[in-house]
């Protein structure tokens, strides 16, 4: 049974990582979730752009509601992740999108964009689908 | 002109989130890399175990020590991330080796274990080689 | 300069392993492109499915057709393929579309259906863009 | 049960996509495969080099056999090829290694290396493990 938004964000507050890195949950509904990050110097990298594993990280807790709103537990399987644009300073911005899913696997996008609303990474995701009820 | 491990164990000093997320590099090469994760609670996701972006973070911090080593600029371009075990608590060691690179890309496999040996996650990284000296 | 659509198919007819594997360009245009494959039994692979290399060669054909019309090479550099649902008999149906493109490297996203309209399996394809103008 | 060389190279046979592809299954064994594919002008694209579709097709393929010789059926799920060099004539040969796998995947590295053992493409590809018995 799908989730509520109001449940999602409850459960996703418990998110240790996501909190570290600035994550904060906008919506979340059936297949769907956007999050933002403020982005801060302890984002950056050796390079002083931002790190692409906060990127990353951002994409995947995105993807992590959107897939987990069905009410069953997934996990993350395989991702792949392309980075198109640096981003150093403001805020960044995932969407992420259910594209496919069945008894096994879902398959979801998860957009991230900068504020002048360029694409800085694009994250395809699957997710094991287990039987049991999210523990959340 | 490859990088000594002290000069890119200095260099790397720099990445701030690396540092936030307990990263710390061990050996460094030309084309290699290894470095390690001691877990804590801030590393948790939701559902308790580590966040995909943690353990992604730890495999793209080696990977651009491994892709950086040669003198050169390299970022980036598109990395594939499978999951195979979840990890809570002790340890995580990446290795990072270079699998080929041409004038343009770079090419690197890292694995991810836990303390007991076992392959956490494998992060297959494509970097793109600029022609600047590493600003480092 | 983006290509016509008629220069494009003219172009992409002298693609030998798409004509040995049935596939037939459809339209085409800046940034995208459509086509299909109609299965026959030489597309099985040795469980009496739709072998995955003939689904891959099905998208890879109708994103080459994408990321080369805007004139200049354009080549595969890394694709990532996520299969959803298995084919046996009618026809596949590809469509390419452009996420983003900058100076090296453009991104795409192709989907692969069935005749039902299920998705087969997602295809996100980043190409290096030469400064050559297309040979076709 | 893992299955024989013999076994599994008699399985095989019945690939027809391969067949038509030029691909001859070498040597096989538990979580392990090699095959060639003889090149020929039928396996090019519009720009004169090896289909893509034609490399993964090779991949594809040593992966199936690597990912199945355990006697249990295993599908492909998620497959990331980054290519490398471009090849026009001669021999391709695949080498395809488990990596790692747990109750429900399998995690696989095919490389894909031309006569002068340059590396191709690099393909990373993870199975669904079912509990059928390989029906071959």
């Amino acid at each position: 049974m799908n989730l509520s938004e109001d449940a999602l964000k409850r459960g996703f507050k418990k998110d240790r990582y996501a909190e570290l890195s600035n994550i904060e949950l906008l919506t979340a509904g059936p297949g769907r979730a956007t999050a933002k990050m403020s982005l801060h110097p302890h984002h950056l990298n050796a390079l002083g752009t931002v790190h692409g594993g906060a990127i990353f990280t951002l994409a995947d807790f995105t993807f992590a509601v959107a897939c987990n709103s069905h009410g069953t537990l997934a996990v993350a399987l395989d991702v792949s992740i392309v980075f198109m644009k640096a981003a150093i300073t403001g805020t960044l911005w995932a969407t992420a999108q259910e594209q496919s899913k069945n008894f096994k696997v879902g398959l979801y996008l998860v957009e991230i964009k900068d504020d002048a609303s360029d694409l800085v990474a694009q994250f395809q995701g699957l997710a094991y689908r287990k039987k049991d009820k999210l523990p959340l």
